[in-house]
């Protein structure tokens, strides 16, 4: 079991798996801010914005573990003994991590590293892409008549070489469906979903940088969904009749 | 569209619909604690926690909106006219809720009385209460290999006197499934899980008070669900491959 402090600055020694939020840094937790502000070590992503890693305190030593834009890649081995090396030096490290820290993350890995090296650990949640999605969109992500259920999946694995379909078998219809990193074969995609049995004029939703001074989005119904381009990465794909206003709205357009 | 202010204060003659968190008063975000500090009229549900309503400014005037606890009942058109009224008088409105202000909390309903009545608005994503338990759990919600999805559901409705099933159909046994407002009746909400195809030894957890100093939970597998008793409100049910943990940890108790 992880930590439960409840004092605000950062313990030498301790790791802090922290969410940085969706990209605006007045939407990190107070916690975080206070964790950021205190620590001797930030490791983050590429996706955390440099406005949110300004917030760290001058003592910090701020290191990306990044695995793309062109830098040498880190692996997964990497970032844990990173992590792992600060804490035993008796550095108090914030792993700093977009939007929430367990989702989509690979923050088990991370965890179980810490565990089996005994290093003492606490898990800071933090806002998710999708919430930012939501409030900048103007639309709440659930209805009590439309959609009941929410369901968070990645597009990640259309990417590799063996992929996965996003969703195997019927895809509920009284649900939004969330897809986080749905890459660029929109195509292959819209295939997925109608397969999934969502009817073609589902309404879909593609928000890039949601919650920055980038955010701008791009809507169409599923059977335009292989002709929609996404803005640039992070990209979230929001599917529903919840998305019902962004068609008829200013946003139905097909190029971000 | 809702306004997007960057400023940090609240304006007079806004709304705003505020996530609370999950409970924990450092897990608001810092957009959401500066507007509770300089806003003039609060309206609050029953789920947000005297800590966190503490935050807010001297200037500010508190006002229950919860529509439990013996208190008498507001409708839901009170809370649109409460609304409307404090920003026609010119003062700054925050509508706080817990967790997420978009997510299982009517959100539409108010939204559209706010449009209706031309009345700006903002809205502040927060932290959803599953992702706190996660967090306090120290699992990771999602998993590479055991849980490619997360599926947010109410079980709101199985108190009602025509109570609609969780979930029509079969359940992605890839997912981890979490139940807001389960209520308490756990032999047919087990009965419901096992009609939509998850194998009787499919762990669950139930949380309740996630992040605050209240916290409890109990764990079972899902044969054994109709015998667990969840603690007091608000509590979560947590369910699938991603909470194995809890079966072989110290929370397997059937009782909180």
């Amino acid at each position: 079991m992880p930590t439960h402090s409840t004092q605000t600055a950062a313990t030498p020694g301790n790791v802090y798996l922290v969410g940085a939020g969706p990209g605006a840094p007045d939407l990190l937790t107070v916690r975080a801010l206070r964790l950021l502000e205190s620590c001797d070590l930030v490791l983050h992503d590429d996706l955390v914005p440099d406005e949110v890693l300004a917030l760290a305190g001058p003592q910090a030593e701020i290191v990306s573990v990044g695995k793309r834009c062109g830098k040498p890649r880190i692996t997964q081995q990497g970032i844990h003994e990173l992590m792992i090396e600060g804490a035993r030096a008796n550095r108090s490290v914030v792993r700093l991590k977009s939007g929430d820290p367990l989702v989509f993350g690979r923050a088990g890995e991370e965890l179980a590293a810490l565990r089996e090296a005994s290093v003492p650990f606490e898990i800071v949640p933090g806002v998710t892409a999708a919430f930012a999605a939501g409030a900048a969109l103007g639309l709440p992500l659930t209805d009590r008549t439309s959609a009941s259920k929410l369901i968070f999946a990645t597009g990640h694995h259309a990417s590799s070489k063996d992929p996965a379909p996003v969703f195997e078998g019927a895809i509920p219809q009284d649900a939004t469906l969330i897809l986080y990193m749905p890459g660029r074969d929109m195509e292959r995609l819209a295939q997925e979903l109608r397969d999934g049995g969502l009817p073609p004029d589902t309404p879909c939703c593609a928000i890039s940088h949601a919650a920055t001074p980038e955010q701008n989005y791009v809507s169409c119904r599923l059977h335009e969904l292989e002709h929609l381009t996404p803005g640039t990465a992070p990209v979230l794909l929001l599917v529903g009749r919840a998305m019902e206003p962004m068609i008829a709205g200013p946003g139905n357009s097909l190029e971000a």
